[in-house]
């Protein structure tokens, strides 16, 4: 128990809770170690682990969090607590958590601060939250593109924000020209026009570009920061190496999440309601993909009950299908991701997806057949079976490689929505191959 | 078709390839772009493709190869053609494609590098692929803490490579004892000491880190690189914010493509066999698993073949169970990934899903148990699959605590195997609490 988060919840957790040690506990800690162990305690808890934290850190506690824990614990707040928040508030911390506070307190924080900050916090929310446009600081050296060196130098020497060794230029109408490397001003002589040394033909970011898209960008060019601008060109911000560290987090979180139907702001400690009302969404979508299953099972009710060994192995067959599918979905999804699939490589790529779809399916079909004869003596349930897994795991290439690529097309994100439909389409193919040969097989 | 990859795919897919505008497709695109395009072919173009590209260009192409991507070509070419390409190889680049070359080509790379790059190569092949100290570059500027603030800014004027806005200073035994940034430098007078202006504490990573714990740190303190150090504090090299977001990258893609048994080093044409033979594990395992759900359906033949609606039913009860599984789950493993769930809460978190559990049980048992009704016009069919579908789903919550913890206990990666055990489980408690059911309220 050396980590201070696990600490923390542990003095929390107890029922006689020490008030100095959780006081000093918190107040030694980083505001998102803070954040992460307020979401690790139940929520009744929070609370009192609120009061502990000094005034002047809760703000950065609460853009730490986590959307749907930073809107509990805000619900816990009285009015007068949360304006107290605002006092010190800029524009990056008030987009940050807009979407957790009713719309009267976020009017209060717009009063609290200067002209400019209201000004970024007006542009910022014209942007969605996947726009690089509300992803941006403001901590950025700007000056005019016709300063001297010397003047450059002193800009540099005052800067106190991470990720300072750019200058951004802009001309007289407040366009973004161009930028500086703190390094190329080293070697210049102080009357040297900073313009002189500008890269040419340095990359930038429009405010609407999607955040994964800019962060990818930001790896390739390996600089520190990338301007963004508006489409005027003049300078909304800029994107830095913490922004794209944080957007690529968030995207591994939220593909991780949605796969189930939740997302990246779920709290581990939502309350029970809130919590089996988000999830029912998802079982109910399954459900309804259920049922259409088990619709085509009830055509073949006949069948089943003269021979009742189909019931006890056709999940076997949906399920090979399930697998083999999602196989191939997964590397359709990856593939259109990275911009690899094409009109010209479709067919060569759904050609061999049947090849290995069909090697598998032969060999699995012997194998399942074998065990079948095996278990239940006789051939012809081992054919009826192996067939219907090769009909399905073919099926399952096809499918996984048409599914994603009409979703695309369609501007539906496959990954989200493509594994839900492939498995249905396997189930279905399964249940029908089997059951529709084992009527033609075996009755 | 503005995108130049598209394009490049599109002009090698010709029947009737132009080997003119390939050539200067090629040599026009960056070198990942040339990867990417490269693994968007069907193998067989894949060499007359690299054959238009320039030697000078083609290390740099085979460094951005995926791992299975870049092996295919390799094998495609001659042994005088890969030793070729070391003409220029530092120890980066060969610890890169290392995994893909035969051990005497390796041996020829070595002769072909001067003895630092081979010593950085020696100590980097002893961590593993995860860990930062296989990761590291070695463009950092390094200096005796001796120095004064004239002399390191010679060093800054001359740097020439990305995110060089940090001084690493060593001692006399060559032990790392600290960084200066340049910003700190340009206050400074020519003839202070460097060491005056070192940034105390700064923090550093062990060679043997976690990468992606390594980026994690990297974003939390916003500096552009952390040193790296072994065991005696000896400097192994660097890791910067390029390596954090290439880190997370392919963490990303790595988490997607193992879910379903195949990993981020997968090539879109992988061979036939060979693709077949990896998918096949797989299969395989999730044969095992269909084949002892299958066991337990067995077990209810007698039922089964008296009431065959609960042979069509039966996949509602096992899906709706992976389908609550599967999300409670996910909400744990990412809390073991942060660190979140500690002996202390793990209570109160099991007892929040079971309610989560028992509520959206309810609610759905109500609903299908309805429809089962209304399709079955059986009263006690629908008690069954309404009583089994609440079993089953709080079993599912039970389940999705438990498993992940045990897993990450048994320090097996709960993110890998914890899906497959899981819904083994559910499947096979909710056929058994379907049919169990069925057994003693419809006979």
């Amino acid at each position: 128990m050396s980590n201070p988060i696990a600490e923390l919840i542990e003095q929390l957790s107890q029922d006689d809770i020490s008030h100095e040690a959780v006081n000093s506990a918190i107040n030694a800690m980083s505001p998102d170690d803070v954040a992460l162990a307020l979401e690790s305690i139940p929520i009744a808890q929070r609370r009192l682990a609120w009061d502990s934290i000094k005034q002047a850190n809760r703000l950065d506690i609460l853009v730490e969090m986590r959307g749907e824990s930073r809107t509990l614990l805000l619900k816990q707040l009285e009015d007068f607590e949360i304006a107290a928040l605002f006092s010190d508030v800029d524009a990056e911390d008030l987009l940050e958590i807009a979407d957790s506070l009713p719309d009267q307190m976020i009017d209060i924080a717009l009063q609290k601060m200067d002209s400019k900050q209201r000004e970024y916090y007006h542009q910022g929310v014209t942007y969605d939250d996947d726009e690089v446009g509300r992803w941006v600081d403001h901590d950025l050296l700007i000056a005019s593109q016709s300063i001297r060196v010397s003047e450059a130098m002193r800009l540099f020497r005052r800067a106190s924000s991470a990720y300072s060794d750019l200058l951004y230029l802009v001309n007289r109408t407040g366009r973004w020209v161009g930028c500086v490397q703190l390094n190329a001003l080293l070697n210049a002589q102080p009357h040297d026009h900073v313009s002189s040394l500008m890269i040419e033909d340095y990359p930038f970011l429009t405010a609407d570009t999607d955040v994964i898209k800019a962060a990818d960008q930001l790896e390739k060019v390996e600089l520190s920061a990338l301007p963004v601008v508006d489409s005027n060109h003049l300078l909304v911000g800029r994107f830095h190496t913490g922004h794209a560290l944080e957007a690529r987090r968030l995207e591994l979180e939220s593909s991780q999440m949605s796969t189930t139907g939740l997302n990246e702001e779920s709290d581990l400690f939502s309350p029970v309601r809130r919590s089996a009302a988000t999830r029912g969404i998802w079982l109910g979508i399954n459900l309804l993909t259920a049922f259409l299953a088990s619709a085509f099972i009830g055509l073949f009710q006949a069948t089943l009950e003269q021979v009742v060994a189909l019931a006890v192995l056709m999940p076997i067959v949906a399920s090979m299908g399930g697998i083999a599918g999602s196989q191939t979905l997964t590397l359709i999804v990856r593939g259109l991701a990275l911009g690899q699939i094409t009109r010209s490589n479709l067919v060569s790529l759904l050609k061999k997806e049947i090849q290995v779809g069909g090697l598998n399916g032969v060999v699995w079909a012997l194998c399942i057949g074998g065990m079948v004869l095996w278990w239940f003596h006789s051939p012809l349930l081992g054919l009826t079976i192996g067939l219907a897994i090769i009909i399905n795991i073919i099926m399952a290439a096809l499918s996984g490689v048409v599914i994603p690529v009409i979703l695309d097309k369609l501007k539906i994100d496959p990954a989200l929505s493509g594994s839900v439909i492939l498995t249905t389409v396997t189930d279905i193919a399964g249940y029908i191959a089997f059951l529709g040969l084992g009527t033609l097989l075996l009755l």
